[in-house]
């Protein structure tokens, strides 16, 4: 290969992205090579084929069935292009399914379900020739200001890697390679500002950040992964040999194909200011270890000149060449045939419906619920249903949504899919009901015009269902998502105050939230009844707080029962109706704690006992609803936990718990197994969740859980900066969430031999 | 000397304790020991023997030169007791002068004067026996919403080290030992909370926290530390012999004591949970390097136990005891003659009144000014004196003074000193004038019944000068202080309201804040007349934020000036009053960035380009007004900056830049000089204060300012961990405050040879 050839391997090309801006920093990044120009080499990927604009995606097939046979005709070795693409919530092509975001999959703790999602996506991808997804985002959740949190799956490493590792496998069991984003840091930027540094020590990165990309990589197999743009502790990811080689291949294997994150090479010199020129960004990432620049040719097209005067060694052009050759004949590129594209394709199969459907039923928490729901089947209610996300398609959706990410630009384009929104849900789900409906006010702005109607509509009603949340969008086009960050975490515009004032024409409120964060909405929900003790170091959620400032004032009335969802897709509004009938028990739990400021942020429940509420504080970081938390329509009792009394490092230890439906009604339950290392040679978290199980259970009945835990899930990096798991006493406990302790256990982690 | 005779060197002895509480912790903490038990082997030091009570100097000064030379003659060894004492804002004595509080040292940009403060109070220290200060705190602010930035200087590293070791030397000149706090990491702990994790790499522990004390030990010759109560990346700094050890005695040759922070020894097993019991916190801490426990014996009284029993090596006992017996030994302890207390003494003589009363004058920081100051000293205007903080002596002094941290709980004994306030300083100033007096409201709560009277006053007065702000205290006594951390940054209670009031009289309104803390106070500030252009990374305060919930709305009528002042002392209301008349020129500048919001923390001036205001974020985290703002009577030009073009490595490097007076009034600027490394091996601040110098200039001089900048001041750490100067090109500016660049140039870095 000519050095021209190697380089060419080793970016992509955005082809439609001259006419299409996504992405502030994109407008001064579009690449002035034309395409042919690009290509006469041959060329690595080819960049967001099917989503950047809507395409009728059997036309762009043809399309690149054609291109890809051109490719194999024209340039001198041969070889095809490997196509990547969005996927995050469904793949982003037009008319494609779009399934929920992905904080929705943590709140349904269920990474089959998430798996057979994966493999649904896959499926769509493979048939459109599609080789690479761009997903999933295996960041853990480190501060809720951050706009990108709808992405992410979790605060909790394990749930996030369990899930994430699931919808990896899923996928690629259809033959098409997952990308793990963004390794590693992005989510714990400084105040949750985009791109902003991360403050994190060493053990920090490696103790929390880590284990979710550790996880897909050794136990999912994951094929490609992408780095986080930010910069840790001063030096840029993408400039980090640390964690892209040693990490990532040294220690844990990984043997796929590195890809920069959009425009993330050459930011070394316009953001981060440690390259002086292009060909130094290049240089650093490639050596680094970023083997491929997407989404177009930048800082890269200086490589093959940078060999040839000598300034960069050929071996690690190389070194990147030939992991991009073995990742496209791993998928069978190198000998692929492009004469037969796709006659027709269904993108949005009633199979993948119906896992968009119950994957949306499955995610949506139970906040509070003043004996409201379910709404009574057998009567006959008029239902006000009021609120900007009541009526609203968009509102179901994140921000990598093709409607949201893409058609927001095409205003005119139909969704191509059907999306009913809640309010259509209701009425199908209802027919007996008599349903007004009133949007009150716009999910932002100030504008209170439409609450006098909203409120008359309320008045006239047996109930109101008030549908409030987000927007999802990018750089300013909604309330969460890319570039949508927040300083406060009050619900956008004049949410609250339509609420309230619903809520003071008496008639009974269910609020239902569609959202992509955890919103402070500790002004709409009761005190919250503990089942048990709660475990100290997280503090009792509604104890008094410490004197000071933050001591709440007396509680106007509340809503009857709060719904939270997280953007839960295209059957999302099905799903809500669902749950608000009866039809569906509600099962989700908060994979992020709900806050209570935006002020106390940073906070995760997985914080040592001096991160919590303490004596020596005035502000109470402990959230309104923790980690965990979610209700059903029954209850349950959780008794007999019984643990091995000894296991040796490195071994997995034995814990059962019974769990009982003590209810009038059938529900699922999410047992969570919680862990706290009593004394530690470095501080440890107060509560770490360990293992969890879903399980259906009817009225009156009772199921033995029995976890095989690794005692590996304990592990931490100790003094000498090695990962291990430490001898030692671990409190074990389940509850009804995280800081909740109705049945315990010790289990003593002796030394291996 | 026995074992036990060691051990008793280890611990200190707070002889009062059980009489008082000052601390949450300390309630589970009071020894049992008896004080005649405890000091059977001798005793290494003595507790705030001053600063515990309210007690008449002269009377405790004769009790403890009684108890010095009981324990010369009744303890085999017969070494007398070390005597520590807080002394942060003057000696914790009652009667006492109180000094301004560390940010206003701060806000003066003024070593000099902090030097002389230094050593006035190391005077009356030595006069009553006092050996050693518990101060200065050079914790680098990192977070506003901490309760404890009141004790802290500055937001950047240089001015906290040079003001900070200034103290030390004051101090220590008068032969009493100062103890440089918290070493390190306190002020980092998550979100400002007090005692929280501290998230930070190793890098932003180097380059930002640590400074400060490196200056203090090599250039300051410093003879105490004491630890931080953090845990940086989860490993408590009590147990960590890396910052102990490895960094204070080994790189920068420390050779004094370091004491633990109260109760934090047996913290690492109540708080950190790093020790099984009280016997393995004592040996972490003690082997880490933490010579002496604090305040009373707790877990160092398993010292002598652990030695016999072979579980602890002697040679850790010694290494301490060799330390602390060398330090009495320097003190003059170990020949010391007890036969001659004092007979009076004046610890609040003019002179220290005198010091304190320019150091006040020096640190307040005019933020506005619609030409209504200084007051027109020819009229006899009306002026109505409003706000909680107008006739209050203790709104002048910070957290850590005697009247606040102790007379609190003696509300009925008398300050013991003068300490006019702001209305009394005022009537004293403004003969002529004739001045009214309303509250307004509290400092904290929701009551707004004193609003009608200070409206009403307001509007018969000729201007309004309304005085808000803080009350600091301990713990929940006070809205800023040790404990009173918060998660809103504005003004605390109804003070806004207050102002917003008065303003909407028409009456010209003065606001003079007194605080501990900056508050976000963009609501009552003009938009910012830049002096020239702004740089790049740091954004412009004023152009429009970016899309987003941040947009500002229309702004109401605003105070026609503001005069920010940090807790100024007993001389502060002073020191207002000849601001306000002209009599003095204000000179302070912010020594921390006034914040726009809390959601938006943490912000430090100190941050790379992607930590400022970006495209890809929609919260803009600049601060209404930047570090180094601040508005004198007149106006200062600056003008042909000059620096040497290159400078090797490891040199000093000259620069020079013409400051003029341009207006027609005398004043005193601070000429700042920033640098910003442009191109460097890790992301580097787009700011970095090098050096500053006051200057006092008549209407219409000028002057040339030659700065010596050793180049180490550009010092980071590189990719390797070690921290030295990088060669490269370093744009140098000088304006207004840190984002102001008026007058600029560059100078190349080159290798050492």
């Amino acid at each position: 290969m000519t050095l021209e050839e190697k380089q060419a391997q080793l970016v992509g090309f955005w082809v439609d992205q001259g006419n299409e801006l996504v992405a502030p920093m994109a407008g001064e990044k579009r690449t002035s090579t034309r395409y042919e120009e690009a290509t006469a080499h041959g060329i690595g990927h080819l960049t967001r084929v099917y989503g950047t604009r809507p395409v009728e995606p059997i036309e762009r097939a043809s399309w690149l069935w054609g291109e890809q046979a051109r490719l194999q005709r024209e340039t001198r070795l041969g070889i095809p292009a490997l196509v990547h693409e969005e996927c995050l919530t469904g793949l982003a092509a037009w008319k494609a399914a779009t399934f929920p975001t992905p904080l929705a999959w943590g709140a349904s703790f269920d990474p089959d379900l998430v798996e057979q999602v994966g493999r649904a996506i896959g499926s769509s991808m493979r048939t459109l020739g599609i080789h690479q997804g761009l997903a999933p985002v295996l960041d853990v959740i480190r501060d809720p200001r951050w706009g990108r949190v709808d992405e992410c799956i979790a605060e909790d490493p394990l749930l996030v890697g369990t899930v994430g590792t699931a919808y990896v496998r899923g996928m690629q069991a259809e033959g098409v390679h997952a990308t793990l984003k963004h390794f590693v840091g992005y989510s714990a930027s400084r105040a949750g500002r985009n791109h902003a540094p991360v403050s994190a020590g060493r053990r920090e990165v490696e103790d929390v950040l880590l284990p979710p990309f550790e996880m897909a990589v050794r136990d999912g197999g994951v094929r490609s992964v992408m780095n986080s743009y930010s910069d840790i502790d001063g030096v840029p990811v993408a400039a980090d040999p640390y964690y892209l080689d040693e990490v990532l291949r040294g220690r844990w294997g990984f043997d796929g194909v590195v890809v920069s994150d959009y425009f993330a090479v050459d930011f070394l010199r316009t953001m981060h200011h440690v390259a002086a020129d292009s060909a130094q960004a290049a240089a650093l990432a490639l050596t680094a270890g970023i083997d491929v620049e997407l989404p177009s040719p930048d800082a890269y097209t200086t490589l093959a000149a940078q060999v040839r005067d000598g300034s960069l060694p050929e071996s690690i052009l190389d070194r990147a060449v030939g992991r991009v050759l073995t990742q496209k004949e791993e998928l069978g590129l190198l000998d692929a045939d492009f004469t037969d594209p796709p006659r027709e394709v269904d993108l949005d199969s009633p199979e993948h419906r119906g896992l968009a459907r119950r994957l949306a039923e499955e995610s949506l928490v139970l906040l509070s619920n003043d004996d409201i729901l379910p709404l009574d089947p057998s009567a006959s209610p008029r239902i006000a249903v009021i609120g900007p996300n009541a009526d609203s398609a968009e509102a179901l959706m994140g921000c990598y949504s093709f409607v949201n990410h893409v058609l927001a630009h095409h205003p005119d384009v139909p969704a191509g899919i059907a999306l009913p929104s809640v309010l259509d849900a209701l009425r199908a789900e209802l027919p007996s009901a008599t349903i007004t409906h009133a949007v009150g006010c716009e999910v932002d702005g100030e504008d209170r015009s439409g609450f006098p109607s909203a409120i008359a509509q309320a008045t006239e009603a047996d109930v109101a269902i008030v549908v409030i949340g987000d927007r999802a969008g990018l750089f300013g086009r909604g309330t969460v998502g890319e570039g949508n960050d927040v300083d406060s975490l009050d619900l956008p515009g004049v949410q609250r105050a339509l609420v309230e004032s619903i809520v003071a024409t008496g008639t009974p409120v269910v609020v239902v939230a569609l959202t992509g964060r955890p919103y402070a909405l500790g002004w709409a929900l009761p005190p919250r009844a503990t089942a048990a003790g709660t475990n100290a170091g997280l503090g009792s959620v509604n104890s008094p707080a410490p004197a000071g400032r933050t001591s709440p004032t007396e509680q106007p009335p509340l809503p009857a029962a709060v719904l939270y969802g997280f953007f839960p897709g295209e059957e999302g509004g099905s799903a809500i109706a669902a749950v608000l009938s009866g039809r569906v028990s509600p099962s989700g739990r908060l994979p992020v704690s709900l806050p209570r400021s935006a002020g106390a942020q940073p906070y995760s429940y997985l914080h040592a006992a001096l991160g919590g509420r303490t004596d020596v504080t005035s502000v109470d970081p402990t959230p309104v609803r923790p980690f965990g938390f979610g209700l059903a329509y029954t209850t349950f009792e959780h008794r007999d936990l019984r643990a091995d009394e000894t296991v040796t490092a490195g071994q997995t230890f034995q814990v059962t718990v019974r769990v009982r439906n003590v209810g009038s009604r059938e529900g699922t339950d999410v047992v969570q197994l919680y862990a706290h290392d009593e004394v530690a040679s470095v501080a440890r978290p107060v509560a770490q969740l360990v293992d969890f199980r879903r399980v259906s259970l009817a009225p009156g009945a009772e199921q033995v859980i029995e976890f095989a835990v690794p005692t590996e899930r304990l592990a931490f990096t100790g003094l000498d900066g090695v990962r291990r798991v430490e001898p030692g006493r671990i409190r074990l406990w389940v509850g009804s969430a995280c800081d909740d302790v109705e049945t315990s256990a010790t289990i003593d982690i002796t030394p291996a031999p």
